[in-house]
């Protein structure tokens, strides 16, 4: 049986809302049954129509939802909130405290305090909470994880991550278009533009593939479109422990479009992973030729394969690595619905990515307006 | 409301049924509710519980499938016949003659004889027969396509198309492994191996981009692996008017994973595309820089735009594109169940294909085996 | 101390003169000291004067060079032919009667017969005779001809060689432009346009790498261009034992600047090399990731290092590689000089590989003009 | 007539002495005739004899030699000083009050005091000085430089420019390898490991190519290997008006072989060049496809063809960007000999790099050692 999807946000016109669906439908693991899609009422009736939700449960209002499905015995197991970012925490604390499982977009919330107390409700309702770091689902950023776990690069000495796009290079939130116009709204974005929105990934992969809990050591933020509210590039340093880092986010870098980039140093050997061609990954054991590794191909181990689909060759992309979330996600619930214990190698980004995230936007806001 | 599907073959163990499933579930215009899953009957009913196909529709014969199916008010709106070779032609006639719909794996049969007649049934019930040729369905294979029809390369002089992988450079089918038993065995994969398997992809795609009618000319085939019954390699000369084209294909050639890659040239441009790397169509109009194309990005075009989900820099895969031949498929039969015309950007390859690709194959073995 | 170069052909104007000039300066091992550069006699003394060659060593013709300097002390040691092809045969006739070393360019001769004549002729003098295949200088292509000779690949299946340019996409010939004009002449490029020009250097390459006796069993050849009296696009298959070729060569591909790329697939891996990255070979073993050799790095041999001068990452070019025919040529000569056998590791093309290109010509022309 | 050039370091076993002397012969414009190539009297010898430089001009002393070469009517024209970073100042101001022309490797000097005082010099004596930052002599460098100067970008955002090696990856430096030894001794090498040695370089490519003058504002340095005595990895913020910078360079960063690439973004466009790719200049004009820009390929203008040889396709590599340093330093002491200004476009680095690179080294080294 296919597990039941409610969704809040992503209703017509949204990009990640679409996003989400497919990344659900795709391994046949979910259903969407349930959603409030749009805080305006004729928006949300006509795009749940348009999805087959039933017209009993197209909601206006999250928190009607919350407590309408908590109440049906075929009530939905979890909810997924695809709102911008001012808008995760208050559903997601009404689904929480209705016994619902939470698979939310990121960044968790537009505070720390606001994310320390979505942690806690966590904790204390031992749900299931999801983050979609989509970007940690792929599967050469698996494997890559796995090597570092295994050694095989030693301690690692640097980090450089960045995320680099080119779409905010001119004041696009001024022609009306919807993506730039919340992201750089302090209202709706919380406190970061770029370092929000693409800075929080880099941080999150780095933090992944590392298992290092990266502190911000240093920070320049700037905002290079004139009217601009927010940051639309930003500098970062980072330690942790003998490790640095370097984390470069921008909007305005003519040339990328979705250019998440990692490259991880260690004592024994690099690697490389890019997100542009992301069924790859570079690995250089010190001394020895560099090697490319393929998803599912000879050098990809275990931790590639249970999020693989398709033969190497057959390129996997961006909706199948964010689909592995919504199957992590699925595995756990699962569990939890059985009363047993997550298996060990289910892996998804949870409330405490979140809350390193907050933590990490925080940091690089206060260091780098100086 | 989605449409309904039924599948033939693709029970436990089969790759490409797998395939076809999750391209079918991920636009959400298709729910899986019939199946013949498997010869064996008991695997066929596992399977049937495993994939959520009620127990009544688990049939053991598609041809009790195809008369059931037809019968029922709510019997399925078109079968996918994803089993081996020879086994594509007899469900395929008996689910048209029950009156429904087709979407059927290449290569269309093994003969031009069976090719042929099932064309002339797909013509005489006027149902919609998609034939997976699911590399027609990336969105950068579209936009070459549209290219070169606007003409942007004038006249075509050069083809060069090639598929290589190096799975079977080794006699893997003496293993047991299931892929590779049927497609180098002549009584379930036909005359021809690797030239089946991927020489009709390459020949289809080189017909698909450039339009152009090609015949061969010349072909050599080989078989490298000893104790191999059917080819693992082919060199195929082609010509279409003054146009010449140059195909390989090879199953034995190390370091290639799934490597589909074509080379159009013209008297004012050329083109470049690689399976591996989707996203990007290289152009070079003579005489200026290389340009790279991107999915969704600023050089690409309507035909590219209508058959994408998610912003350039976000790569979509090999499932994307063969959803897309499910997306068409669907617009089709939703156009046929209408009564009305196909629209005509909608874009799938069809029984015509499959002849052709038999023809295709029939000829290289023809003039290869001297 | 240097040796000393006399130069025919490669006056004002000319582009492989210049090459061959900078080739030979590179390493200090020749000094250019006479010439007869032109035909014409005025551009050929005023060619000479900017070289810095004493007007005495100026001639205007290349037999009273060859005599000349045969009789002078300090006479060269060798001459360079750096003509168009049809002017190949009789300075190196000359020369090589004189006693003096030839360096030479390719293709050998624009006949058969002459190429066998010169190679009896080499054959009997005993003198020292290069052919710049300049792409066999290349140290990534060395380390590919050791790890094929050392059975790194096994037996060999299949090479795909191919040679693209854009250049003569349109009539260039027409406007003058002078290289364009004599390449398409048969007067003086010989029988083959394309085929002779860079069809040739793509035929030695697989020579060269694999040390198989390539026949050619078909060809077709194309002249795309109207008006155009030579080929511009050839396609050949090939055979040596068991092993099949694959050969493309074109003048009218656009988007390839100097596109020789050659692939050699055996049962035990394959290799990959690209001229225009010329210090990268990728290296598959069957079943292993690709590898990405480097010039001087971590996986090339003793047989890139020899003819390598920096270190890796610092990339070596097209005049490197040509210089390193130049080397190799002087240190044979040396030898000579000395009394010793050339060293088992001086490695350069010869009179040998003449012939056989002459006679790739011939086959590829009878066999592709049907 | 060619230059004629003498030598100061450079003996056997030197790495960067070769390279000059490659760089100096590949155009013909330079003849290396006296050298004082290495302070062991017996070593200087026998490198001079190998390099055929006359008994009577192979120094033992750098002084000597400056006072000996002036006096000579046939002296040299330019003294090349390619020793250990400590060796620079001391015979660069012999050279330049002997009057005669100065090529020096980088860094300058190995303190800031010592930079200015050589700037003086230079300046009082008018005469040449060129600085080694051999990858200003890269054609799509010229090109990428004049682009930014055209205003193809628009105003300057974000530089991001890094230097990653790995050859120090391990303590190298106590096996006794010369390269490493010298680098990492700050008697030999000065206050700075990886930031003097290739992270100047980096600087330097930043300020030539987008013409700004960088200041540091934050740095962080680093000795990851245990027991070296400088920094073998380097962060580095930068500022320019309101253009901002982003420098790293290591020399433990496994899989980088000699990884020098530079990203320049403006409000109009993006620029990428990497230096192990040389020939290749990626343009995205803000809003439009990436084009691929290749030296003397269309995209390509003046400033990179004047320093550019071959046909596009045929890549130059780094001795080739390394000779245009020499050949432009030629045209510069031409220019002088003749009594004339240096023509506008001849270009190349200078004194006042130079000092702008030590003040670099103090600026990192003085804000990252915290």
């Amino acid at each position: 049986m296919t597990l039941k999807l409610g969704m809040v946000g992503g209703g017509e016109g949204a990009f990640i809302g679409a996003t989400h669906r497919w990344a659900s439908r795709l391994d046949g693991e979910w259903t969407l049954v349930a959603g409030a899609l749009s805080s305006d009422p004729e928006r949300a009736k006509r795009s749940a129509a348009t999805l087959g939700i039933a017209p009993d449960r197209a909601y206006e209002d999250f928190g009607a939802m919350a407590l309408a499905e908590a109440a049906r015995e075929d009530g939905i197991d979890a909810v997924a909130i695809v709102t911008p970012n001012h808008m995760h925490f208050a559903p997601a604390v009404a689904f929480l405290q209705a016994g619902i499982h939470v698979i939310c977009d990121k960044p968790l919330t537009t505070s720390l305090a606001e994310a320390e107390e979505l942690a806690r409700l966590v904790k204390d309702t031992g749900l299931v909470f999801a983050l979609t770091h989509n970007y940690a689902g792929y599967p050469m950023v698996r494997q890559a994880k796995a090597m570092v776990a295994e050694g095989a690069l030693g301690a690692i000495r640097v980090v450089n991550v960045e995320y680099a796009q080119d779409w905010l290079s001119t004041p696009l939130e001024e022609t009306g278009q919807k993506q730039a116009a919340w992201r750089t709204d302090p209202a709706r974005s919380g406190p970061a533009g770029a370092v929000g929105d693409i800075g929080t990934h880099a941080y999150q992969l780095a933090s992944f593939i590392t298992g290092l809990p990266w502190e911000v050591t240093a920070a320049q933020v700037h905002t290079f479109v004139p009217g601009r509210r927010l940051d639309d590039n930003a500098f970062v340093w980072m330690a942790a422990g003998d490790s640095r880092g370097l984390l470069w986010c921008s909007q305005v870098a003519p040339g990328n479009e979705n250019n998440l980039r990692i490259r991880v140093y260690g004592e024994k050997g690099g690697l490389e992973w890019h997100q542009e061609e992301p069924n790859v990954l570079w690995y250089t054991p010190l001394g020895e030729p560099k090697r490319m590794l393929t998803r599912a191909g000879a050098g990809a181990g275990p931790a590639a394969a249970r999020v693989s689909r398709i033969p190497s060759g057959h390129p996997e992309g961006y909706l199948e690595g964010f689909a592995n979330i919504y199957v992590e996600a699925a595995r756990a619930i699962r569990a939890h619905k059985a009363g047993e214990p997550v298996p060990a190698e289910v892996t998804f980004p949870t409330v405490k990515d979140g809350v390193a995230g907050v933590r990490f936007i925080e940091s690089v806001i206060r260091l780098g307006k100086r």
